[in-house]
């Protein structure tokens, strides 16, 4: 017997005989002598059916196999006489592994809301649209790593735990390995000093684009921010390029390069998860991935963007100003109203943004560029960062940074410092961005969101 | 112009007019009327030679390059005269991006011991040992992905910050919200419980390998172990596959054919590197590497361990007995004397093993295995897991676990239950043996110890 994905069998060029295949029953119907089982393997979204000639063992064994049942089934691959699939199984034996109570099981066959299945988030991935979701995560994660190899990119680790205490933006989390309320002084803690949880590798990541010229980092980043809204949770995951020898310009075309190609990738090789959601999920899907594809991204100064935010006659709850950060309703008027595609804003005032990012000539503003999706919103976030050194330390000084923390990030200026850029793309909004979901709860595993840490 | 990496033009094909190349400098030689300059981009071990004519212009330039500056260099890819490279650039114009103040740059040409490098962990990607590690780290991972890809698994991230304080073995790191020494009670903290840091995704892919069939997990696990040595960390990245309908024997053999993969991969891809390793670091490296290519892994029950442990003459510090756990030379005895390649211990006593380990029907061993190898020792530690849940909640009730805590992982054994197995391989560990470094930390961008969190 040969052990079979379900996904095979259904792809298969002609009949096979012999085939073993272990899944988990969906539906089940017993007509005079025969049974029809649908079986789900977790390989891909379609089910396969088997047909199952009664015996009395047969009978018996069908009598306790119920929806969510796991099963083993040996038999033959062969062209299905019926209606809506090309192959099916006829099945020679049935072996029950795991039954499920049917009067317990949570999964019966039916609509479940999005709610109750986050409570029971390990079980979830067993329905169509959460199984689906999870092979499109790990297909989009593949595809990350496959762009930047084939660009020679090279992914690293960079740290978790780290001592630096304003790397980027957000509240972090504290590591520790005193119990809880210890009043020992924090030079007995593992690392004898603070330590908390990343906010974002990028600061490591350009002591490696200063080094192997073009990295990136794909890892779990984490914001404690009290914060129970459909974009936020407490850990996510980022991929950060970091390219040296690079500006701004060259940044936005790695961005725009990346997002299409992923697009590209998903449409290719997750097209009938994607068909699911773009059938019951977002019926715009197609259209907002296909717009994507076929446009040129707007590129956009933010000083024109502030133009143009005063002059459309559109009210914003949020008055527009040159100096102030775009707030979602201004972003979304650009991108989904203005120019109906995604668009980058680039060159950011100083004040907004932090110390690293680079200087232009009329030092008010930093190479700083947001990339703007419809739907979405911000999915990427990045910049040219400061690479002279005194421009550097005399931003350090004006934000009142403490330069003797970062003696290796400054070091890395000080001995052949290069001009290079990066940006951070939140994986999650990616993945939001393909399957038209719009709670990031329901793209991860077991999310971590405030006062919920179940599982 | 046309950007190119040097990895590209010492591997062309044919001269090139009019390249673009930003690197690093390793060395300079002036010469009467030219200079060599040797360019390193981190794209590959090997630098090119650069061949400039003297201008006025390009004498002052040539004047504050120095060793580690970084340079922009425009000219033409032509063969090469001289001897040991093919390919060398004449250059047309050079430009100095970035000094390296020679007295004080510490990359001088000189060797530097890996002690004095791990003090400078930002800057020691740009020798030669630590460029090819980090290569060699990325090729690696990339490697991991295409393996399980190609094998129709799909990639889970599993949470890092976890509720279970139990998981595994190994002391764990607290997460909190609570400033240091809070004398709040937990529910006041971010989760409105004890958070922790994963020690092992495990449990979390369980789940989804019940779910989608093949999964794994690839991402950071951590360790509050204060123990300093050459192979202990605190932060460190493991690779976890879960397989559905599968049993002992099949994950042994999806554990050698993965270690036979990623060692082949490497051998393809990453040659240079690996090289520069079996000529400075480990002369035994390449012989190593083949050993365990060329041969079948031995399967040896943990009682036969114990028989040949007992009956050979060697002397042993801890003294050997059925039950105990085995120590490193036992361990090292078995695949580097008695053996001679990599070598699987399976059904260990449960009395040392955790609770989820599947029962053999002797009811004194599980079926756990360890893969031993040559010079690393136990490189993938794995078990099938107990799919039955009267079995399963007898165990924890004689280890004393709460089964509430567990409510979730106790529903995957009560609905649609299925025989099936994993295992955990360190990176780190893998890496280590495809280097022949024996230093945990030199194959880390920035490690993790015990008071150490610098950069």
């Amino acid at each position: 017997m040969k052990r079979t994905k379900i996904k095979h069998a259904l792809n298969a060029q002609e009949p096979m005989a012999g085939i073993h295949v272990g899944g988990w029953v969906r539906t089940k119907r017993d007509n005079k002598g025969f049974s029809f089982v649908e079986i789900n393997d977790g390989s891909c979204l379609s089910n396969i059916q088997v047909v199952i000639d009664h015996t009395p063992e047969i009978v018996e064994t069908l009598a306790n196999v119920g929806t969510g049942a796991s099963v083993a089934i040996d038999g033959e691959l062969v062209e299905s006489p019926g209606k809506g699939q090309k192959w099916e199984i006829r099945g020679t034996s049935i072996k029950l592994l795991g039954g499920a109570d049917q009067e317990t099981f949570p999964l019966q066959k039916k609509r479940h809301s999005d709610e109750f299945l986050r409570g029971i988030a390990h079980l979830r991935p067993r329905t169509n649209k959460y199984g689906a979701i999870f092979r499109m995560r790990s297909e989009l994660a593949q595809a990350i790593h496959k762009f930047f190899a084939e660009k020679d990119f090279f992914y690293i680790h960079t740290p978790i735990i780290t001592g630096s205490d304003c790397e980027g933006a957000g509240e972090m989390f504290r590591v520790t390995s005193l119990e809880h309320g210890s009043q020992k002084p924090v030079e007995e803690d593992f690392f004898g000093k603070p330590s908390s949880l990343t906010v974002s590798g990028q600061l490591s990541a350009e002591m490696f684009a200063l080094s192997l010229g073009y990295v990136y980092t794909f890892g779990p980043t984490f914001r404690a921010e009290n914060s129970n809204t459909p974009r936020h949770v407490a850990e996510f995951w980022m991929v950060e390029p970091e390219i040296a020898f690079a500006d701004l310009a060259d940044d936005m075309d790695l961005g725009e390069e990346m997002i299409k190609y992923l697009i590209t990738h998903m449409l290719d090789h997750s097209a009938e998860d994607i068909e699911l959601f773009a059938k019951f999920v977002d019926k715009s899907l197609m259209g907002t991935l296909e717009n994507i594809l076929n446009n040129p991204f707007e590129r956009l100064p933010y000083t024109e963007a502030i133009r143009l935010l005063k002059k459309t006659k559109k009210k914003f709850e949020y008055p527009v100003e040159w100096g102030m950060d775009l707030q979602t309703e201004h972003e979304r008027f650009l991108c989904e109203e203005k120019f109906k595609k995604p668009v980058y804003v680039y060159d950011y005032p100083k004040t907004i943004k932090p110390f690293y990012m680079r200087m232009n000539d009329d030092n008010e503003t930093v190479a700083a560029m947001d990339c703007l999706v419809p739907r979405i919103g911000e999915l990427i976030g990045g910049s040219q960062r400061e690479e002279r050194m005194d421009v550097l330390l005399s931003r350090m000084d004006t934000l009142g940074l403490d330069k003797e923390e970062y003696w290796w990030y400054l070091d890395s200026r000080r001995y052949g410092s290069a001009p290079h850029a990066g940006f951070g793309m939140g994986f999650e909004r990616m993945l939001m961005l393909v399957s038209g979901i719009t709670n990031i709860r329901d793209v991860m595993p077991f999310p971590r969101t405030p006062k919920s840490l179940e599982f």
